[in-house]
């Protein structure tokens, strides 16, 4: 039973088989967000400051930070964004850039126990990036895809995973913070995208026994009514054995699957988290619903 | 592949491992329906009328037909309610009683290959509703209970299972025919709930090669919310293999967790069925959408 723990200066969270699911909220992203990007490039964070505490009372037990801005100095950007969202916010966070230099320097901002987000199986990637997680005594998302791409054969994905666990591996780093993103397909443009997904996260846990993630909603990307498929992907990949994911909180009918599933689970205790979410308000409104209409109790 | 074959007179529905999702609408059931029972018991049947046109209307595949009415002329009923709805719809019916005379007017009155709901593993049930489903050739429903009662062990739910499908083919009933209800207990009741469905399920499949049905609403009873866990519930249970459910088609978030685990299944060729159901109005109201708000397209 595999368990992932990330920690901020105050406060540690468990990615795990046997724990509840861990969401990582990934708001904080100017890459497709105009509005955010020219505001952080101009030196505004006042919507970063919003967003990561939107996040968290949503139910974000992670928040995702990245400062992805063309023409702009990232790695400052980066290291600002992590020291004020470090300052308003106990969870851990992570730490996310494509650009080596940002990487670095968000880490060093950051105290606590990262997760570094992210390394491919890219040779280039994993000799740059896996000694920065091993000298910060990181935990780092694997994406499996490598230098010749990103295989639709989930045997060969398979493989950049173990790759990247063994590589990992020979860098100090152990498979217990490898933290493995199996790539999710929109399934609108390959059929079996969910089927091979499910398949893949019982192979990761099972066989190479590592938590997983993923980007939530990129199944349902370009199809209608994203916001009714992704809640029965998040049910069923957590059936499969899917440990996390990388979403966005504010979304309640995704965050009423995660839970749900939590319970059907058997990792909300009591039902407790459960029940405090969606139980109806007590004593008055109750007394008021009962001296009023009456109320059908239907079958099953 | 195993795939269960039940027929109106003119229609055949189809539940197997490789086929989309089939949903048994419940509603026709004067069980806790204090209204429905007193109408029937009177001759009115015109809720039964309308309740069996909004659940095709809604989707249902099959529709479950009760007539369980203390005091009242039970075989009687059934038979009347039976040549009601056959009449209305195409869809294929499950007669559902624990009465024995019940069962058989319920079949007489059928045109079609009927599925019989249900034998438990009991023996006295076994020897004398087997030879019912074989003399008109019907396909049954086998719940997982025996004389010893309901086990919360899911490996003697199992051997029930098992005990059954022997029985039935003893009879001269194929396993094809046999759809079995791993019996889904109260999540609210038995924490493990979810976790030995999902077990059981995959074991049902797997090693007897059954089709499963199951009354998916039972999992969320006791809790707020149930119409929030129910969908989490259906998804996962379809990703662990279930092929069928006995439920309301009207829980329009229910329904929907169905079509999208269709989709992520594989089981909704281009996803047809997700984009009839869920794609925005075309044309004139796209225009008047596009002329006036600015869309946000947020990433992922």
């Amino acid at each position: 039973m595999t368990d992932t723990v990330i920690s901020s200066a105050t406060k540690e969270v468990v990615i795990g088989f046997d724990r509840p699911f861990v969401i990582i909220g990934e708001r904080i992203n100017p890459t497709g967000r105009k509005l955010l990007a020219g505001e952080m490039k101009a030196g505004d964070f006042s919507r970063v400051e919003a967003d990561a505490l939107a996040q968290v009372a949503a139910g974000a037990h992670v928040l995702d930070v990245n400062a992805g801005i063309p023409l702009a100095d990232e790695p400052a950007l980066l290291a600002r964004a992590v020291k004020l969202v470090q300052s308003l916010t106990d969870v851990p966070l992570s730490i996310d850039s494509s650009v080596l230099e940002a990487l670095e320097s968000g880490l060093e901002a950051y105290q606590g126990k990262a997760l570094l987000n992210s390394v491919t199986g890219e040779e280039d990637r994993m000799e740059r990036v896996l000694p920065l997680v091993k000298k910060h005594g990181a935990a780092v998302v694997a994406i499996c895809n490598d230098d010749s791409g990103i295989s639709t054969d989930i045997n060969v994905r398979f493989e950049v995973a173990k790759k990247i666990v063994e590589r990992a591996a020979d860098h100090g780093i152990p498979a217990c913070d490898v933290v493995v993103d199996p790539l999710v397909m929109p399934v609108g443009a390959m059929a079996d995208a969910g089927v091979q997904v499910m398949q893949l996260i019982r192979r990761l846990r099972m066989e190479l026994k590592v938590n997983t993630t993923c980007g939530a909603s990129n199944v349902s990307f370009g199809l209608p009514n994203r916001h009714g498929l992704n809640p029965a992907f998040i049910a069923m990949a957590i059936g499969a054995g899917m440990t996390s994911a990388i979403t966005n909180p504010l979304e309640a009918t995704l965050m009423q699957a995660v839970r749900g599933s939590d319970v059907l689970m058997d990792h909300d205790p009591q039902c407790a988290n459960w029940i405090a979410s969606y139980r109806e308000p007590a004593a008055e409104g109750a007394r008021t619903r009962r001296s009023g209409r009456r109320r059908r109790s239907g079958k099953g």
